[in-house]
């Protein structure tokens, strides 16, 4: 296991609790203390943890940090398998596993779906691209994780998924915290306005699984509310927000995107016609 | 019902299905035609909507055109009980439940959670808040809108709720939009990319629950994964979506404040702590 952060060290736990002799490298060494203790092996350098083992799973902090750390493991990668989870753009997972293929090493990507409490839970997944056989050969092992699918041979296309996911997953998150803020200044806790939050977002997944249709159709039209009713709703929100005092960083974009497809002409089309002034089109 | 939009529309055809004798009103007649065809009585003016029924439903487009109809209304609200459904700001809702006690009016403010197609099935909730007089009386009819709650006697609480949930919505929804064309940029279909969105979404929920805590206590200290990670996820996404060809417009402003909580030496700090950065602290 290289890299013994929140992630690492989970990692880590989960393989020495399904019996796998596992060595550890962090490059602060006190964090393998207690995995030591659960009977891990500590490896003075990465390209000594890599010479222990024939699977070497990372995480590290970004792929800036594996370039560094794989630089400096060089050719004491040669026939091994690397499963990365480190989070990074597909170009990034592109990259290392070029990295691997020129040091003679099997190069894994992995998307971690699950925080570290719950990895190796059954509400853990992890999405794979880049090496079939290391996918095959290390199932056992991996699916001790969390519940693994593999998504082809581009080892970029797990990333993919991994930073499309994110960046949703942050919005989510961000949209907490505006409404978290907007509940204080009205004198609602968070922990009474969170369970209506958790209910009405679980209530919109099926328009979130209605949008995609139009997003991958290119078709927005709809008979139902549109980019119309979603403009005043979001004035609406701005308006209220600014006579309790809190800011509306994340959500004026939105609107000033929304308000521009009504200015173009798209007032009845569906709010998922937004996903056009993103850019990146198809 | 005041009101024929996607929400009014459904709302009638919820209580014309319960078996009351419906009046209805919009500014656009023609909205009207086949709730009439369903057995509703149409009104020209909304004051004789009013006048027709001792519960007067509201669901107009924002609380100014609210005000404006309520104007045209004048005495003929009297001795109405007036339920609004009106998105609005709690100063919103206040404003109507003076305007409706100054006309001898009971006034009760509900905030929908559910979409039109969903209205009156078990999926739905409305949250009121003004009047328990008249959430007492007219229960068993407003029942079939969906499960109800009452938050008190202000009537800008039940906004309040709303304004903030909504808030966290259009987070969601901008995050689902920016991830759709991550995954678009990527040659990833948004009816593949979803179901991947919404269960790490889910598997957010608990999280989500302790942040709730940690801003009610005002303490941001934790032992997970802080501000300092959430900034490397975010540089990578943004890395990425750029290498993509995406803009990130909702995100980039969260990216900002994150960073802006870093510099300021709370890098080991929850992420729930940015709630500090939208103000209206209590
Ligand atoms: N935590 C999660 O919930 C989660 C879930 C899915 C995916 N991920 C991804 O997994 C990766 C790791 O996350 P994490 O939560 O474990 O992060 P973390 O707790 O911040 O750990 C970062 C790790 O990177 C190491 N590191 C940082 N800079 C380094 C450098 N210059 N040279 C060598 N090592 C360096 C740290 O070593 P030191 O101990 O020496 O600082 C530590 O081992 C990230 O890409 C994250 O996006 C995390
Ligand atoms: N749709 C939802 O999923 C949902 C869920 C919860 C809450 N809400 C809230 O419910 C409210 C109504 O939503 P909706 O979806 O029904 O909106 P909508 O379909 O856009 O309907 C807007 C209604 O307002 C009327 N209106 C607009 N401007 C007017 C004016 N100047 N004078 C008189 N009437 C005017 C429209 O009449 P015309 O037909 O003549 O244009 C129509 O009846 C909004 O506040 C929304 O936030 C909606």
């Amino acid at each position: 296991m290289i890299g013994l952060g929140n992630l690492g060290r989970a990692a880590a736990r989960v393989l020495l609790r399904g019996g796998h002799p596992t060595t550890v490298w962090n490059r602060s060494a006190d964090k393998a203390a207690d995995l030591v203790s659960a009977g891990a092996t500590p490896a003075p350098t990465a390209a000594d943890a890599f010479a222990a083992s024939p699977l070497v799973v990372v995480a590290l902090l970004d792929p800036s940090v594996v370039r560094d750390v794989l630089a400096d493991v060089g050719d004491a990668a040669r026939g091994r398998a690397v499963v990365n989870l480190t989070s990074g753009g597909p170009e990034d997972a592109r990259a290392h596993a070029d990295w691997a293929a020129e040091h003679g090493a099997d190069y894994l990507h992995g998307a971690v779906y699950a925080v570290p409490q719950t990895l190796g839970t059954e509400d853990s997944s992890v999405s794979y691209s880049g090496s079939a056989r290391v996918h095959e050969d290390w199932r056992a092992v991996l699916d001790l994780l969390g519940k693994g699918s593999f998504l082809g041979a581009d080892a970029g296309r797990a990333s993919a998924f991994d930073v499309a996911v994110l960046a949703g997953m942050y919005g989510m998150l961000g949209g907490f915290l505006h409404a978290a803020a907007m509940g204080r200044a009205a004198g609602i806790d968070a922990a009474e306005l969170t369970p209506a939050l958790v209910s009405w977002l679980t209530g919109l997944f099926p328009a979130l699984h209605g949008f995609a249709g139009e997003i991958d159709r290119g078709d927005y039209t709809t008979e139902e509310s549109g980019l119309d009713m979603n403009r005043a709703g979001l004035a609406t929100i701005l308006r209220a927000g600014e006579s309790l005092g809190v800011a509306a960083p994340t959500l004026r974009p939105l609107k000033d995107l929304v308000d521009r497809q009504v200015a173009e002409g798209h007032g009845a089309a569906s709010l998922a016609r937004v996903v056009e002034s993103f850019g990146g089109g198809a």
